[in-house]
Order: C-alpha cells, then structure tokens, then sequence
C-alpha cells in the first residue's frame, strides 16, 4: 500500500497544480524514451486500468502503447460494455479496480470537477486522460513536447490557440503548462467560444495577431458540446477561424502549426494544412507514446 | 483433445453440482494464490475466452487479471461487438472459438438454462461468470471465500441474504454452496421478490431476524429484470429492506455486512454502510482475482 | 521506416492482385504453422493494430489469436469506441496508428472501394480483414487451404458457391484465387443475389448443377445488405437454394460442404448439415488462426 501523501504526489490530475521542475522532468524523460529501444520492463508485471468513461483512440492506444513498452499489463474498459450501465458509479468503478489489486489507472471523464475528488479516496496513481472541459495533461505534455523539441526552449516564445477555447481541455492544460515554462499565451475565439475565467491568463487577440505567434493551435470545434445550434455554419467558422492554406503562408517563416486531433478537416484546419510541412500534428500523435511512457514511469516506477 | 468426461468434469457450471470437498479444495487454493507472489507461469501460453453477453465490471476484470496472473492470455469478447449482432447464437460463438483452438472460456449469458446444455457440446471447460437468474458460482465462491477468512470456518455460521431473491444467480449460488459447507440461508424478500422454488431450502423470515445473523448479504435490487415497474419505489424498498446505519448497528457484535456488487446506493445499501467497519464488500471483490485464479487452474492445469 | 515500395507490396488488400505463386507459399507457410508448437517469436515486440469497422467475431480473435502465437502485440479497435463517433475518417485513424508506431494493421471496412487508396498513402503494411462486398482475402486464403488440405490439389477441382454472390466479398476473393490455382467456379443464385460484372468469370448454374461440384460453399444471405424486403422469404430461400440433407445426400460422394459463417441456420444451411460429416465448417475456422499467422508474417517478417 502506497502511502497517501506519496499517492497523492504521483497523481497526474492537471498542469495546474504541478511545477516547471516536474514538467521539465517529465519532458526530459519523454525524450529519453523517445531513443530507447522499443520494450523496457521498468513496468514489468505492473496492471494498469484505462478506464475511459468517454470515446477516445489516439489518447487510448498510446498510453496502452506506452504500457506495453514498459512492460505493464494494460486492462481495457469503456463505459459503454461495463456495469456503469447499471448505474455504478464513477467512484465505486475506481474502488473496484483498488480491491481487484491494480496499480495505477488512466481516467476519461466526461465530467468536470469530479477526478481529484475521487483521487484523495483511491490509493494508487492516477493518470488524468481528459475530464470534462477542466484538464488534459499528457496532451498539453505532448504538445510542450512537440513545441520544445522543435524550438529547443519553450521560454520567450508565443503560442496562440484559435478556437473553441471554452469548451478546451486541451486549451486549459496548454495555458498551465506552457505559461509556467515561460511562454506567452494568446487566444483566440468568437464570442460564444470563449472561456470568461481565462481572460486574466491570456488576452483574446484578432486572428491577424495570432497568426504572428511562434505556435499556431487550431483546436476542435467540440460540435458535441455546443448545445443547440452554433452560432455560426462551419463554412462561417473556417472563413474567419479557420487555418486555410492562406492564413499559413501569413505565418512567420520560422511558426509551426499544431493541432490536437481528432481534427474536423476543412472546419477549424484545412484538409492541405493537415499534412503541410509547417504542420506538426503527426509529430505531436508521435510524442504520445514517449511522453506517457514518462507519465506513467513517474506514477508508479 | 480433452476427453469428453475429464472435460465435462472441470467445467464449472454452478455449486449446485459440485461437492463439498470439490468447494473446500477450490478456496484452500484461493488462499495458497492469494499469498502468491503476483505472476505464476501455470497456465502460460493458454488461450481462455472471455464470452461475456451481458455486461459486468468486476467480474470481467478479476477473471482478466486472474488469467494474467496464471500467465494464461486472455481473449475478450463481448457481445456487441461481434457476429452475434448478426444473429449468430450462443453455440455457434462457442463452437467458433473451440475451432480457433481456445484452451477454455469464461462465459456470462443473460438467460438461465442454456449453458449446462451448451457446455455438453463443447470440448474445452467452461466457468459459468453467470447465466441468467440460475448461478453464478464464482461469486458465491468468494463471497464464501470471504466469510471462511472472516470466521475461520462457515460451518454452523447463519447468512441472511436480504432482497431480490428472485432474480438473484448469486443467491442460488451462495445457497448452494453455503448449505453444503453446513451454514443456514435465511431470506429476507418482499413478496414480488421472493423465490417460490427456494422455499424449501431457506425460510424467509422478517428483516428484525435477518439483522441477527452472522452475515447481512444485501442483494442488488435488479431493477433491470422487473418487467414494467417495481411495487415499491426505490425509497420504499429502502424504509423496508435497506440496509441502513441504524439496522447495521442493531446487528450482532461479530457480524459482517456483504453485497455482491454493484450497489446501488441508498437503494438496497446505504452510502455510509458501503465503506462501514463491518462492510467485507472490498475484501469480497478482492478475494475475486485468487478465487478465479483458482478456479481456472482447475479447469485446466 | 519501410520504403513505399517494399511497403505496398507487403500489404495484402486482395486475391485479386497477388499471383498464383504468393498464394502458394501463404499456403505452404499455413501448412507449417498448422504443425508448429503453439508459441513462436518472429513478431516479438511487433505491434499490430486490429481496425474493426464492423462487427467481427471469427475473424478479428483468429488473428488476434494468430498475432499472439506470433509473438505480436494486438492492439484491438473498433469503430463504436473511438473517436470515429466524433466523425474522424478511416484515413485519419490509420494515420494515427502510423504515428503511434503500429508496426501493421489488420483492416476491415463496410465500404469498398476505400481500402487501396488509403493503402498507398500509410507507410505500414496493411492486411484487410473485409471491405464491403469487395474482397475477404484471408477468408478464401483458408477457405482454399482447406479445400487444398482435402483434395490434395486445387487445380481441376470444380467449386460451386450458391448463394448471395451480389453482396458476397468472400465470393470473391475465392473466385480470384480457386481461379488462379487452376480450379473452375461455378455461381448458383436467385436473380436478385447475382452480381452482373462476375458473369464473365464464373457461370450460374441450376442447383442440380452446383450440387454436382467437388465443394458445395453455401454463402451467407446478407439480409442486413439488402435494401428493404428480400424478394425470398427464408423459407422459399432455403426451399430453392439451402443446403438441406436432402441436397447434401445428392452430392458425389467424394464432395464437401463449406460456408464461411456465420451461418444462418436453417436458412442457406440446415442444422443438420452444420456438424455433417462432409462439413468442413470448422476446419474453415481452424484454418483460419495457421492461415492467418502466414499473411502476417509476409506482411512484416
């Protein structure tokens, strides 16, 4: 039995509340991994749960991957095939996988504001995979990841975000994370995609000025999340927010473009932009692999 | 191939046909695993199926890890997502993985009734994880795993299972095996809960006699399984049959408090009796992983 | 990173563009993995992605299965639990597995007309398991090694297959390859399961004909492909093409019954004739683990 206070620290629930240091330590062994050869059994004979309570593949099989490669014994559960159909809750579906003896779990929820409730009850780590619109911590690593490895430091430079910030995840781990490693953040997003409690970390800014940053984000339109209708069709979001071939030959010639996926292709980033040189949306799925390798080699090695 | 006898031999289909000593032998194993280093080689290189037509959380899993455990590779089915969408049936399923070359299959089918015949079909042994309202005897295995822990012996012991009788497999199982290890059942049901064939075997008594046996075994209120609506509402079944603070207090000193799982939470099982001191409802999902491994290694070692 | 070229011809979309001689040594290769012990280490450490598209039993756990005794790591997808329900396209998942550094895919696709495309634009090999009513050719690889395995050789043999030839993938793919090999195929069905651009190839005939044949393969009625009511009822269907005992007694005596499941009894097939003696039903699925660990180690060893 891990003792709580050690439990709790190896915790990943957000960038919010963990350091530079432990970012750059994350970022350094994520690198280390990335060279190594294929299988190590620093993990070895470990069981790790993903238990994602949302849909999700490249978040899914990359840290199932990176389980592997440690030598780790990944369990695969979604909600969809489980007892959650019978009502159980999130809570006693953790507590059931503590009694059955696993070591640590990697959590998707739907929700917001319930993952580090459940996490001071649970007595091993546990690997924030998306909750709601709150945090997505490997995916804001990878993205530093990607960014860092491109520029070689992340201070000094300016990322910009362009999109649906307020329903982001992505947009929020990013903000914590890149600004605690000292770069400038900026966002921007229409009116009714904007996040109110973020305006005092990152100015909203014209899209001419975010198209001037080091990093250029485009981030999903969550259609899914939109209740009702959106404001605007998607052929009116692509004409104003939407990264088309144009607005990246405006780009400064040394700013990359990056994207989270799954992408909405010719929404939020043009089908040509995708696979354009200055896109690094295949490197940034490439870093999954070996940035959770060192997410979850920091949780239980 | 497995001789026909030898193989119908180490099925395990419920506890209603196995002996006494056959039970014992399976829990005294249970405990040599429970105190086993994690990872055994016993089953290594084997194939087992997990068949799973109904949904199932802790079952599922702690027959995955069990198979791990024993170095056997586990192969998970589920019914919707396979052929059976298509209409293929039950035998067909099983007959296709006795062709692919499985070494057995674990298999949980929501009707009562068909596995026993299937099972005389099929060449590879068969753990039944639960068949419709008729057993599930790996559950009742370690909820008598549980208790032998707890008391040291279950012989002479009183168990009051309190609710669903019913629709109620892991009753069945439990009355089965509890009463050939020399405990008394009693049931504790609401009329449109009670089991008429079972009446033979264990009286149903009042809540107030039920609170003073040895174990309190809260089933699941199956809402599920009740056509059209329940006679009492979800509050009404609690004020009756729920297990609350103030009736786990009117318990005796040395009594324990069991639920199978999943609960639903102040329904069947009040919130803080789930967590309570004399709650055994994580040990029992804890004693699922050796239980199980012990019986695969019947079933095929 | 495989060359484009060595690539392409690695993958293996269809009988239809591989020779008589690649077929051949698939053939020869099953045969070796047929008699080996259980458990090799070609593909140690080789992950291979399973992309279901659509539902599959026997043919996603026979490769799963097939992978395992390879040495390989399956990593198992399907279409209802990914971020497909988010509207990602086929393409964009491949791509994704390419950048998590999937080593293979084993492919399977509603839709045809879909697959070489994106093959040639994914770097890893890709095997289909199925795409739409185009090709199955692992299913006609072991549906001719068991027809090879019986009579010894394939050339001279005449192969009726009576059924839905219109929405029959199988169909094809064994046309394409009895053919090569030197076998004759003939079509038998009703008007409205015919496939128009197959005429040229194969000949429909009566059923007093096709029952005439050295391998008699019912095929599937794919009720879910036909748009709106089948012409046939079931029971008119299986009166003018099922193979009832009746028809089977009438075949030589030295002929087979195959169908490349999952049967829909008593419709194209009788129950009876299922488990006959002149079925091959389940050597077909037996074949399928051998047959397919041959395919996957062309792919990539």
């Amino acid at each position: 039995m891990k003792g709580t206070i050690a439990g709790m620290n190896r915790h990943l629930l957000g960038l919010k509340e963990i350091d530079a240091n432990d970012i750059l330590s994350i970022l350094d062994r994520a690198a280390y991994w990335e060279q190594a050869s294929r299988r190590s059994d620093v993990l070895e004979g470990k069981f790790v749960a993903n238990l994602f309570f949302e849909k999700s593949t490249r978040t899914r099989f990359s840290f199932e991957i990176a389980e592997r490669r440690l030598g780790a014994v990944p369990l695969a559960f979604s909600a969809e095939i489980s007892s959650v159909g019978k009502g159980e809750s999130v809570y006693d579906t953790l507590k059931t996988f503590e009694a059955l003896g696993v070591d640590a779990a990697v959590v998707r929820l739907p929700w917001s504001g319930l993952l580090a409730d459940i996490a001071g009850r649970i007595r091993y780590p546990i690997v924030n995979a998306g909750d709601g619109v709150n945090e997505h911590p490997t995916q804001a690593l990878l993205d530093i990841y990607t960014i860092r490895r491109h520029f070689g430091e992340v201070r000094g430079l300016t990322v910009a975000m362009i999109g649906d910030i307020r329903h982001s995840r992505v947009a929020r781990s990013n903000l914590w994370g890149l600004t605690k490693l000292g770069a400038k953040v900026l966002f921007c997003a229409p009116p009714n995609m904007r996040a109110a409690e973020l305006a005092e970390f990152a100015p909203y800014v014209p899209i001419e000025e975010a198209l001037r940053a080091d990093v250029v984000m485009a981030l999903r339109v969550q259609f899914e999340r939109h209740e009702g209708r959106l404001v605007q069709s998607p052929e009116e979001y692509r004409s104003a927010y939407g990264l088309t071939e144009e607005r990246v030959s405006a780009m400064a010639p040394h700013a990359i473009v990056m994207h989270p996926g799954p992408v909405n292709r010719n929404v939020e980033i043009d089908d040509a932009v995708v696979e354009h040189p200055r896109s690094k949306i295949f490197a940034q799925m490439a870093a999954g692999v070996p940035v959770r390798m060192a997410v979850l080699e920091r949780a239980l090695a």
